[in-house]
Protein backbone atom coordinates (compact mmCIF):
# COMPACT_ATOMS: atom_id res chain seq x y z
CA UNK A 1 0.00 0.00 0.00
CA UNK A 2 1.63 3.15 -1.41
CA UNK A 3 1.15 6.63 0.79
CA UNK A 4 -0.95 8.05 -1.50
CA UNK A 5 -3.61 5.72 -1.38
CA UNK A 6 -4.15 6.91 1.81
CA UNK A 7 -4.46 10.54 1.69
CA UNK A 8 -8.37 11.35 0.71
CA UNK A 9 -8.47 13.46 -2.64
CA UNK A 10 -11.36 15.93 -2.26
CA UNK A 11 -14.17 15.40 -4.77
CA UNK A 12 -17.49 17.17 -5.81
CA UNK A 13 -19.83 14.82 -4.50
CA UNK A 14 -18.57 16.02 -0.60
CA UNK A 15 -16.54 19.22 -1.26
CA UNK A 16 -18.44 22.31 -0.23
CA UNK A 17 -18.48 26.35 -1.72
CA UNK A 18 -17.22 27.30 1.86
CA UNK A 19 -14.85 24.10 1.99
CA UNK A 20 -12.84 25.99 -0.84
CA UNK A 21 -13.31 29.42 -0.32
CA UNK A 22 -11.66 28.98 2.75
CA UNK A 23 -8.95 26.87 1.24
CA UNK A 24 -8.14 30.19 -1.52
CA UNK A 25 -8.55 32.68 2.05
CA UNK A 26 -6.26 30.84 3.47
CA UNK A 27 -3.52 30.88 0.34
CA UNK A 28 -3.80 34.69 -0.02
CA UNK A 29 -3.72 35.41 3.12
CA UNK A 30 -0.37 33.73 3.66
CA UNK A 31 1.08 36.04 1.15
CA UNK A 32 -0.24 39.14 2.15
CA UNK A 33 -2.62 39.80 -0.72
CA UNK A 34 -5.60 41.33 0.29
CA UNK A 35 -3.82 44.66 -0.68
CA UNK A 36 -4.23 43.54 -4.33
CA UNK A 37 -7.35 41.71 -4.49
CA UNK A 38 -9.86 44.70 -5.17
CA UNK A 39 -13.09 43.61 -6.70
CA UNK A 40 -11.67 45.13 -10.09
CA UNK A 41 -8.73 43.31 -10.65
CA UNK A 42 -10.44 39.39 -9.21
CA UNK A 43 -13.09 40.18 -12.04
CA UNK A 44 -10.01 41.43 -14.42
CA UNK A 45 -8.05 37.96 -13.08
CA UNK A 46 -11.77 36.15 -13.43
CA UNK A 47 -11.91 37.22 -16.87
CA UNK A 48 -8.45 36.78 -18.05
CA UNK A 49 -8.48 33.57 -16.95
CA UNK A 50 -11.49 32.74 -19.05
CA UNK A 51 -9.77 33.88 -21.47
CA UNK A 52 -7.18 31.44 -21.50
CA UNK A 53 -9.56 28.41 -20.80
CA UNK A 54 -11.25 29.80 -24.02
CA UNK A 55 -7.55 30.03 -25.99
CA UNK A 56 -6.99 26.27 -25.62
CA UNK A 57 -9.77 25.75 -28.27
CA UNK A 58 -9.26 28.78 -30.86
CA UNK A 59 -9.40 26.95 -34.12
CA UNK A 60 -10.60 23.88 -32.94
CA UNK A 61 -12.97 21.61 -34.53
CA UNK A 62 -15.38 19.32 -32.81
CA UNK A 63 -13.24 16.50 -33.26
CA UNK A 64 -10.09 17.94 -32.07
CA UNK A 65 -11.77 19.32 -28.98
CA UNK A 66 -12.79 15.82 -27.99
CA UNK A 67 -9.47 14.20 -28.14
CA UNK A 68 -7.93 17.08 -26.30
CA UNK A 69 -10.58 15.70 -23.37
CA UNK A 70 -9.25 12.17 -23.89
CA UNK A 71 -5.41 13.01 -23.81
CA UNK A 72 -4.70 13.15 -20.23
CA UNK A 73 -1.90 16.23 -20.45
CA UNK A 74 -4.02 18.39 -22.45
CA UNK A 75 -6.95 17.61 -20.42
CA UNK A 76 -5.23 18.48 -17.28
CA UNK A 77 -4.20 21.83 -18.84
CA UNK A 78 -8.02 22.29 -19.55
CA UNK A 79 -8.98 21.31 -16.17
CA UNK A 80 -6.27 23.67 -14.75
CA UNK A 81 -7.64 26.71 -16.50
CA UNK A 82 -10.94 25.86 -15.28
CA UNK A 83 -9.43 26.04 -11.39
CA UNK A 84 -7.94 29.45 -12.22
CA UNK A 85 -11.28 30.44 -12.83
CA UNK A 86 -12.74 29.29 -9.93
CA UNK A 87 -9.80 30.64 -8.31
CA UNK A 88 -10.42 34.16 -8.70
CA UNK A 89 -14.45 33.72 -8.47
CA UNK A 90 -14.40 31.99 -4.98
CA UNK A 91 -11.77 35.07 -3.90
CA UNK A 92 -13.84 37.77 -4.78
CA UNK A 93 -16.56 36.01 -3.32
CA UNK A 94 -14.70 35.48 0.14
CA UNK A 95 -12.89 39.02 0.04
CA UNK A 96 -17.21 40.66 -0.71
CA UNK A 97 -19.26 38.38 1.52
CA UNK A 98 -20.49 36.89 -1.47
CA UNK A 99 -22.89 33.70 -0.55
CA UNK A 100 -21.73 31.70 -4.13
CA UNK A 101 -24.77 28.98 -3.74
CA UNK A 102 -27.32 31.88 -2.56
CA UNK A 103 -26.51 34.22 -5.46
CA UNK A 104 -26.53 31.14 -7.49
CA UNK A 105 -29.88 29.91 -6.70
CA UNK A 106 -31.26 33.22 -7.05
CA UNK A 107 -30.19 33.59 -10.67
CA UNK A 108 -31.38 30.02 -11.36
CA UNK A 109 -34.93 31.06 -10.41
CA UNK A 110 -34.58 34.14 -12.95
CA UNK A 111 -33.32 32.02 -15.18
CA UNK A 112 -35.79 29.40 -14.94
CA UNK A 113 -38.26 32.72 -16.02
CA UNK A 114 -36.50 34.16 -18.53
CA UNK A 115 -36.15 30.30 -20.18
CA UNK A 116 -39.12 28.85 -19.58
CA UNK A 117 -39.08 25.43 -20.77
CA UNK A 118 -41.66 25.92 -23.34
CA UNK A 119 -40.15 28.60 -25.36
CA UNK A 120 -36.76 27.75 -24.48
CA UNK A 121 -36.49 24.00 -25.57
CA UNK A 122 -34.04 22.81 -28.29
CA UNK A 123 -33.82 26.62 -29.00
CA UNK A 124 -30.51 28.56 -28.96
CA UNK A 125 -32.49 31.96 -28.67
CA UNK A 126 -32.09 34.60 -26.71
CA UNK A 127 -34.88 36.04 -24.33
CA UNK A 128 -32.99 39.01 -23.31
CA UNK A 129 -29.40 38.73 -22.00
CA UNK A 130 -28.27 35.74 -20.07
CA UNK B 1 -45.20 33.71 9.65
CA UNK B 2 -45.35 33.38 5.93
CA UNK B 3 -44.41 30.83 2.82
CA UNK B 4 -40.87 32.02 2.21
CA UNK B 5 -39.79 31.97 5.88
CA UNK B 6 -40.32 28.04 5.35
CA UNK B 7 -38.14 27.84 2.17
CA UNK B 8 -34.40 27.06 3.55
CA UNK B 9 -32.09 28.76 0.63
CA UNK B 10 -28.80 26.69 -0.25
CA UNK B 11 -25.77 28.56 0.86
CA UNK B 12 -21.96 27.83 0.67
CA UNK B 13 -21.61 25.65 4.10
CA UNK B 14 -23.91 23.15 3.07
CA UNK B 15 -23.65 23.35 -0.82
CA UNK B 16 -21.56 21.18 -2.45
CA UNK B 17 -20.24 21.65 -6.48
CA UNK B 18 -21.87 17.77 -7.18
CA UNK B 19 -25.19 19.40 -6.50
CA UNK B 20 -24.33 23.01 -7.94
CA UNK B 21 -23.39 20.79 -11.11
CA UNK B 22 -26.88 18.84 -10.89
CA UNK B 23 -29.11 21.68 -10.82
CA UNK B 24 -27.22 22.84 -13.85
CA UNK B 25 -27.81 19.47 -15.50
CA UNK B 26 -31.73 19.35 -14.66
CA UNK B 27 -32.07 23.07 -15.85
CA UNK B 28 -30.17 22.54 -19.28
CA UNK B 29 -32.02 18.83 -19.80
CA UNK B 30 -35.13 20.01 -19.20
CA UNK B 31 -34.59 22.62 -22.19
CA UNK B 32 -32.91 20.04 -24.20
CA UNK B 33 -29.57 22.18 -24.82
CA UNK B 34 -27.14 19.41 -24.81
CA UNK B 35 -26.90 19.63 -28.77
CA UNK B 36 -25.03 23.53 -28.16
CA UNK B 37 -23.40 22.80 -24.93
CA UNK B 38 -19.80 21.74 -26.68
CA UNK B 39 -16.66 22.47 -24.69
CA UNK B 40 -16.03 25.66 -26.77
CA UNK B 41 -19.20 27.23 -26.76
CA UNK B 42 -19.38 26.66 -23.07
CA UNK B 43 -16.26 28.14 -22.58
CA UNK B 44 -17.56 31.52 -24.85
CA UNK B 45 -19.79 31.11 -22.08
CA UNK B 46 -17.72 31.58 -19.49
CA UNK B 47 -15.55 34.23 -20.69
CA UNK B 48 -18.39 36.45 -21.77
CA UNK B 49 -20.11 36.22 -18.61
CA UNK B 50 -17.17 37.04 -17.00
CA UNK B 51 -16.58 40.01 -19.22
CA UNK B 52 -20.46 40.90 -18.19
CA UNK B 53 -18.59 41.09 -14.73
CA UNK B 54 -16.10 42.95 -15.25
CA UNK B 55 -17.85 45.54 -17.65
CA UNK B 56 -19.51 46.47 -14.01
CA UNK B 57 -16.44 47.83 -12.76
CA UNK B 58 -15.27 49.53 -15.65
CA UNK B 59 -13.87 52.96 -15.15
CA UNK B 60 -15.00 52.87 -11.37
CA UNK B 61 -13.12 53.87 -8.40
CA UNK B 62 -12.45 51.93 -5.64
CA UNK B 63 -14.51 54.10 -3.58
CA UNK B 64 -17.36 53.92 -5.97
CA UNK B 65 -16.94 50.03 -6.27
CA UNK B 66 -16.84 50.02 -2.77
CA UNK B 67 -20.36 51.84 -2.71
CA UNK B 68 -21.82 49.08 -5.38
CA UNK B 69 -21.05 46.13 -2.85
CA UNK B 70 -23.35 48.05 -0.49
CA UNK B 71 -25.87 49.18 -2.74
CA UNK B 72 -28.49 46.06 -2.33
CA UNK B 73 -29.49 46.33 -6.59
CA UNK B 74 -26.16 47.25 -7.60
CA UNK B 75 -24.76 43.89 -5.48
CA UNK B 76 -27.44 41.70 -6.64
CA UNK B 77 -26.09 42.66 -10.52
CA UNK B 78 -22.84 42.24 -8.93
CA UNK B 79 -23.54 38.74 -7.57
CA UNK B 80 -25.91 37.42 -11.07
CA UNK B 81 -22.92 38.12 -12.92
CA UNK B 82 -20.82 35.85 -10.52
CA UNK B 83 -23.39 33.18 -10.94
CA UNK B 84 -23.74 33.19 -14.79
CA UNK B 85 -19.83 32.58 -14.79
CA UNK B 86 -20.10 30.01 -12.29
CA UNK B 87 -23.42 28.41 -14.27
CA UNK B 88 -21.09 28.05 -17.36
CA UNK B 89 -18.38 26.90 -15.45
CA UNK B 90 -20.36 24.09 -13.59
CA UNK B 91 -21.97 22.66 -16.89
CA UNK B 92 -18.55 22.81 -18.68
CA UNK B 93 -17.32 20.83 -15.98
CA UNK B 94 -20.56 18.58 -15.61
CA UNK B 95 -20.25 17.87 -19.66
CA UNK B 96 -16.90 17.07 -19.32
CA UNK B 97 -16.48 14.51 -16.40
CA UNK B 98 -14.46 17.13 -14.73
CA UNK B 99 -14.30 16.95 -11.34
CA UNK B 100 -13.72 20.56 -10.38
CA UNK B 101 -13.06 20.04 -6.70
CA UNK B 102 -10.05 17.66 -7.23
CA UNK B 103 -9.00 19.95 -10.17
CA UNK B 104 -8.88 22.81 -8.09
CA UNK B 105 -6.71 21.12 -5.49
CA UNK B 106 -4.67 19.98 -7.79
CA UNK B 107 -3.81 23.21 -9.71
CA UNK B 108 -3.70 24.76 -5.67
CA UNK B 109 -0.75 22.30 -5.12
CA UNK B 110 1.10 23.61 -8.64
CA UNK B 111 -0.16 27.22 -7.22
CA UNK B 112 1.99 26.70 -4.05
CA UNK B 113 4.78 25.84 -6.00
CA UNK B 114 4.88 28.82 -8.06
CA UNK B 115 3.91 31.37 -5.43
CA UNK B 116 5.90 30.20 -2.64
CA UNK B 117 5.47 32.03 0.07
CA UNK B 118 8.54 33.69 1.10
CA UNK B 119 8.75 34.90 -2.57
CA UNK B 120 5.27 36.10 -2.77
CA UNK B 121 4.80 37.42 0.32
CA UNK B 122 3.30 41.08 -0.60
CA UNK B 123 4.48 40.99 -4.36
CA UNK B 124 2.20 41.01 -7.41
CA UNK B 125 5.15 39.29 -9.22
CA UNK B 126 4.06 36.72 -11.63
CA UNK B 127 6.42 33.51 -11.36
CA UNK B 128 5.55 32.57 -14.88
CA UNK B 129 1.63 32.31 -16.04
CA UNK B 130 -0.87 31.64 -13.32
CA UNK C 1 -30.89 65.12 -54.81
CA UNK C 2 -30.67 64.82 -50.79
CA UNK C 3 -28.16 66.31 -48.25
CA UNK C 4 -27.13 62.68 -47.28
CA UNK C 5 -25.29 62.07 -50.77
CA UNK C 6 -23.53 65.14 -50.75
CA UNK C 7 -21.58 63.47 -47.48
CA UNK C 8 -18.57 61.43 -48.18
CA UNK C 9 -18.52 58.69 -45.73
CA UNK C 10 -15.49 57.36 -44.66
CA UNK C 11 -13.71 54.18 -46.20
CA UNK C 12 -11.16 51.91 -45.37
CA UNK C 13 -9.60 52.66 -48.70
CA UNK C 14 -8.52 55.97 -47.64
CA UNK C 15 -8.88 56.63 -43.96
CA UNK C 16 -5.27 56.00 -41.93
CA UNK C 17 -5.06 55.44 -38.55
CA UNK C 18 -3.88 58.75 -37.26
CA UNK C 19 -7.77 60.06 -38.66
CA UNK C 20 -9.59 57.97 -36.35
CA UNK C 21 -7.37 58.12 -33.98
CA UNK C 22 -7.91 62.29 -34.17
CA UNK C 23 -11.87 61.36 -34.26
CA UNK C 24 -11.53 59.78 -31.00
CA UNK C 25 -9.26 61.66 -29.41
CA UNK C 26 -11.46 64.77 -30.04
CA UNK C 27 -14.75 62.76 -28.74
CA UNK C 28 -13.00 62.10 -25.58
CA UNK C 29 -11.71 65.35 -24.72
CA UNK C 30 -15.43 67.19 -25.48
CA UNK C 31 -16.77 65.17 -22.45
CA UNK C 32 -13.40 65.46 -20.15
CA UNK C 33 -12.92 61.88 -20.09
CA UNK C 34 -9.20 61.72 -19.87
CA UNK C 35 -9.21 60.92 -16.23
CA UNK C 36 -11.21 58.38 -16.70
CA UNK C 37 -8.70 56.46 -19.51
CA UNK C 38 -6.10 55.35 -17.70
CA UNK C 39 -4.24 52.01 -19.14
CA UNK C 40 -5.62 49.45 -16.89
CA UNK C 41 -9.49 50.98 -17.94
CA UNK C 42 -8.70 51.13 -21.29
CA UNK C 43 -7.72 47.75 -21.43
CA UNK C 44 -10.71 46.48 -19.90
CA UNK C 45 -12.77 48.14 -22.50
CA UNK C 46 -11.23 46.74 -25.25
CA UNK C 47 -11.71 43.10 -23.54
CA UNK C 48 -15.31 43.58 -22.28
CA UNK C 49 -16.68 45.01 -26.04
CA UNK C 50 -14.53 42.01 -27.99
CA UNK C 51 -16.81 39.69 -25.00
CA UNK C 52 -19.82 41.54 -26.59
CA UNK C 53 -18.74 40.65 -30.23
CA UNK C 54 -18.31 37.40 -29.36
CA UNK C 55 -21.09 36.84 -27.36
CA UNK C 56 -23.38 37.66 -30.83
CA UNK C 57 -21.78 34.32 -32.24
CA UNK C 58 -22.32 32.02 -28.88
CA UNK C 59 -23.87 28.44 -29.69
CA UNK C 60 -24.53 29.99 -33.07
CA UNK C 61 -23.77 27.14 -36.23
CA UNK C 62 -21.74 28.18 -39.02
CA UNK C 63 -24.56 27.95 -40.78
CA UNK C 64 -26.51 30.91 -38.72
CA UNK C 65 -23.61 33.37 -38.53
CA UNK C 66 -23.28 32.95 -42.33
CA UNK C 67 -27.09 34.24 -42.42
CA UNK C 68 -26.34 37.23 -39.42
CA UNK C 69 -24.10 38.93 -41.86
CA UNK C 70 -26.59 38.38 -44.45
CA UNK C 71 -29.26 40.01 -42.37
CA UNK C 72 -28.39 43.97 -42.58
CA UNK C 73 -29.62 44.45 -38.81
CA UNK C 74 -27.92 41.84 -37.11
CA UNK C 75 -24.69 42.52 -39.69
CA UNK C 76 -24.85 46.43 -38.38
CA UNK C 77 -24.85 44.76 -34.58
CA UNK C 78 -22.02 43.04 -35.14
CA UNK C 79 -19.94 45.93 -37.06
CA UNK C 80 -21.29 47.98 -34.13
CA UNK C 81 -19.34 45.80 -32.26
CA UNK C 82 -16.05 45.50 -33.98
CA UNK C 83 -16.01 49.29 -33.77
CA UNK C 84 -16.55 49.58 -30.42
CA UNK C 85 -13.37 47.29 -29.90
CA UNK C 86 -11.62 49.62 -32.13
CA UNK C 87 -12.56 52.83 -30.33
CA UNK C 88 -10.72 51.55 -27.20
CA UNK C 89 -7.78 50.27 -28.91
CA UNK C 90 -7.30 54.09 -30.62
CA UNK C 91 -8.01 55.48 -27.73
CA UNK C 92 -5.10 53.44 -25.81
CA UNK C 93 -2.68 54.17 -28.61
CA UNK C 94 -3.56 57.93 -28.83
CA UNK C 95 -3.24 58.12 -25.08
CA UNK C 96 0.18 56.27 -24.49
CA UNK C 97 1.61 57.69 -27.59
CA UNK C 98 1.71 54.46 -29.16
CA UNK C 99 1.88 54.12 -33.10
CA UNK C 100 -0.11 51.22 -33.78
CA UNK C 101 0.74 51.13 -37.43
CA UNK C 102 4.55 50.93 -36.11
CA UNK C 103 3.88 48.33 -33.31
CA UNK C 104 1.92 46.01 -35.87
CA UNK C 105 4.13 46.18 -38.51
CA UNK C 106 7.10 45.07 -36.18
CA UNK C 107 4.77 42.48 -34.26
CA UNK C 108 4.47 40.84 -38.06
CA UNK C 109 7.77 40.30 -38.89
CA UNK C 110 7.25 38.41 -35.51
CA UNK C 111 4.90 36.56 -36.15
CA UNK C 112 6.72 35.79 -39.64
CA UNK C 113 9.30 34.02 -37.65
CA UNK C 114 7.05 32.80 -35.62
CA UNK C 115 4.69 31.28 -38.20
CA UNK C 116 6.87 30.15 -40.96
CA UNK C 117 5.07 29.32 -44.41
CA UNK C 118 6.75 26.14 -44.93
CA UNK C 119 5.20 25.14 -41.28
CA UNK C 120 2.04 26.69 -40.50
CA UNK C 121 0.65 26.36 -44.33
CA UNK C 122 -2.77 24.65 -43.25
CA UNK C 123 -2.15 23.92 -40.16
CA UNK C 124 -3.69 25.45 -36.65
CA UNK C 125 -0.65 24.20 -34.53
CA UNK C 126 0.92 27.10 -32.72
CA UNK C 127 4.06 27.75 -32.09
CA UNK C 128 4.58 29.20 -28.88
CA UNK C 129 2.03 32.02 -27.57
CA UNK C 130 0.37 33.96 -30.74
CA UNK D 1 24.36 54.95 -43.69
CA UNK D 2 22.49 51.40 -42.90
CA UNK D 3 20.72 50.09 -44.66
CA UNK D 4 17.88 50.25 -41.87
CA UNK D 5 17.71 53.97 -42.53
CA UNK D 6 16.32 53.04 -45.84
CA UNK D 7 13.53 50.98 -44.96
CA UNK D 8 10.47 53.50 -44.44
CA UNK D 9 8.35 52.01 -41.52
CA UNK D 10 4.69 52.60 -41.47
CA UNK D 11 3.44 54.96 -39.27
CA UNK D 12 -0.34 55.99 -38.53
CA UNK D 13 -0.16 59.14 -40.34
CA UNK D 14 0.33 57.60 -43.66
CA UNK D 15 -0.79 53.89 -43.26
CA UNK D 16 -4.91 53.15 -44.50
CA UNK D 17 -7.26 50.72 -42.94
CA UNK D 18 -7.07 48.69 -46.60
CA UNK D 19 -3.95 48.96 -46.35
CA UNK D 20 -3.54 46.49 -42.76
CA UNK D 21 -5.98 44.54 -44.38
CA UNK D 22 -4.68 43.64 -47.33
CA UNK D 23 -1.25 43.02 -45.18
CA UNK D 24 -3.13 40.56 -42.94
CA UNK D 25 -4.71 38.80 -45.76
CA UNK D 26 -1.40 37.90 -47.51
CA UNK D 27 -0.45 36.24 -44.09
CA UNK D 28 -3.14 34.24 -43.52
CA UNK D 29 -3.74 33.04 -47.41
CA UNK D 30 0.12 32.52 -47.88
CA UNK D 31 -0.64 29.82 -44.59
CA UNK D 32 -3.54 29.11 -46.23
CA UNK D 33 -5.34 29.32 -42.93
CA UNK D 34 -9.07 30.66 -44.39
CA UNK D 35 -10.37 27.33 -43.78
CA UNK D 36 -10.18 28.40 -40.01
CA UNK D 37 -10.74 31.88 -39.80
CA UNK D 38 -14.56 31.81 -39.29
CA UNK D 39 -16.10 34.65 -37.57
CA UNK D 40 -16.82 32.76 -34.52
CA UNK D 41 -13.38 31.71 -34.33
CA UNK D 42 -11.92 34.98 -35.21
CA UNK D 43 -14.22 36.55 -33.05
CA UNK D 44 -12.12 34.18 -29.96
CA UNK D 45 -8.97 35.68 -31.58
CA UNK D 46 -10.11 39.18 -30.41
CA UNK D 47 -11.29 38.29 -27.61
CA UNK D 48 -8.66 36.06 -25.99
CA UNK D 49 -5.49 38.68 -27.45
CA UNK D 50 -7.73 41.70 -25.89
CA UNK D 51 -7.50 39.49 -22.52
CA UNK D 52 -4.09 38.95 -22.74
CA UNK D 53 -3.53 42.91 -23.27
CA UNK D 54 -5.27 43.08 -19.90
CA UNK D 55 -3.48 40.77 -18.53
CA UNK D 56 -0.55 42.63 -17.99
CA UNK D 57 -2.10 45.38 -16.00
CA UNK D 58 -3.80 42.91 -13.56
CA UNK D 59 -3.04 43.75 -9.81
CA UNK D 60 -0.92 46.68 -11.32
CA UNK D 61 -1.44 50.22 -9.33
CA UNK D 62 -1.51 53.27 -11.71
CA UNK D 63 2.13 53.93 -11.01
CA UNK D 64 3.30 50.80 -12.38
CA UNK D 65 1.57 51.04 -15.00
CA UNK D 66 3.02 54.70 -15.66
CA UNK D 67 6.31 53.38 -15.26
CA UNK D 68 5.75 49.87 -17.90
CA UNK D 69 4.75 52.27 -20.49
CA UNK D 70 8.32 54.07 -19.78
CA UNK D 71 10.35 50.25 -19.83
CA UNK D 72 10.88 49.96 -23.43
CA UNK D 73 10.87 46.25 -22.91
CA UNK D 74 7.23 46.48 -21.55
CA UNK D 75 5.97 48.36 -23.70
CA UNK D 76 6.96 46.71 -26.77
CA UNK D 77 4.76 43.92 -25.00
CA UNK D 78 1.95 46.00 -24.58
CA UNK D 79 1.93 47.11 -27.82
CA UNK D 80 2.81 43.65 -29.46
CA UNK D 81 -0.63 42.69 -27.43
CA UNK D 82 -2.54 45.62 -28.89
CA UNK D 83 -1.19 44.27 -32.44
CA UNK D 84 -2.26 40.93 -31.89
CA UNK D 85 -6.07 42.74 -30.95
CA UNK D 86 -5.78 44.69 -34.36
CA UNK D 87 -4.84 41.49 -36.23
CA UNK D 88 -7.89 39.93 -35.56
CA UNK D 89 -10.18 42.35 -35.92
CA UNK D 90 -8.88 43.02 -39.75
CA UNK D 91 -8.54 40.16 -40.38
CA UNK D 92 -12.65 39.20 -39.38
CA UNK D 93 -13.48 42.61 -41.37
CA UNK D 94 -11.35 41.36 -44.31
CA UNK D 95 -13.03 38.43 -44.17
CA UNK D 96 -16.87 39.53 -44.14
CA UNK D 97 -16.38 42.38 -46.52
CA UNK D 98 -16.50 44.87 -43.04
CA UNK D 99 -15.64 48.28 -43.94
CA UNK D 100 -14.29 49.10 -40.76
CA UNK D 101 -13.70 52.66 -41.16
CA UNK D 102 -17.73 53.46 -42.47
CA UNK D 103 -18.93 50.88 -39.01
CA UNK D 104 -16.56 52.84 -37.00
CA UNK D 105 -18.32 56.58 -38.55
CA UNK D 106 -21.55 55.03 -38.56
CA UNK D 107 -21.41 53.64 -34.27
CA UNK D 108 -19.48 56.93 -33.60
CA UNK D 109 -23.06 58.68 -34.69
CA UNK D 110 -24.50 56.55 -32.86
CA UNK D 111 -21.92 57.11 -29.75
CA UNK D 112 -22.98 60.97 -29.76
CA UNK D 113 -26.20 60.54 -29.32
CA UNK D 114 -25.86 57.85 -26.26
CA UNK D 115 -23.19 60.34 -24.86
CA UNK D 116 -24.35 63.79 -25.74
CA UNK D 117 -21.64 66.17 -24.23
CA UNK D 118 -23.79 68.44 -21.83
CA UNK D 119 -24.81 65.10 -20.33
CA UNK D 120 -21.44 63.06 -20.03
CA UNK D 121 -19.01 65.37 -19.66
CA UNK D 122 -17.00 64.77 -16.83
CA UNK D 123 -19.16 61.35 -16.15
CA UNK D 124 -18.49 57.68 -15.91
CA UNK D 125 -22.14 56.94 -16.33
CA UNK D 126 -23.51 54.75 -19.07
CA UNK D 127 -26.46 55.62 -21.06
CA UNK D 128 -27.25 52.26 -21.83
CA UNK D 129 -24.49 49.67 -23.32
CA UNK D 130 -21.65 51.40 -24.96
Amino acid sequence: MKLLDLIVMPDDATTTIAELKEQVKRFCEARDWDQYHNAKDLAIGVSTEAGELLDLFRFKSPQEIEAMFRASDVQEEIEDEMADVLFFLLRMAQMNDVDLSGAFERKMIKNEKKYPVEKARGSNKKYGRA
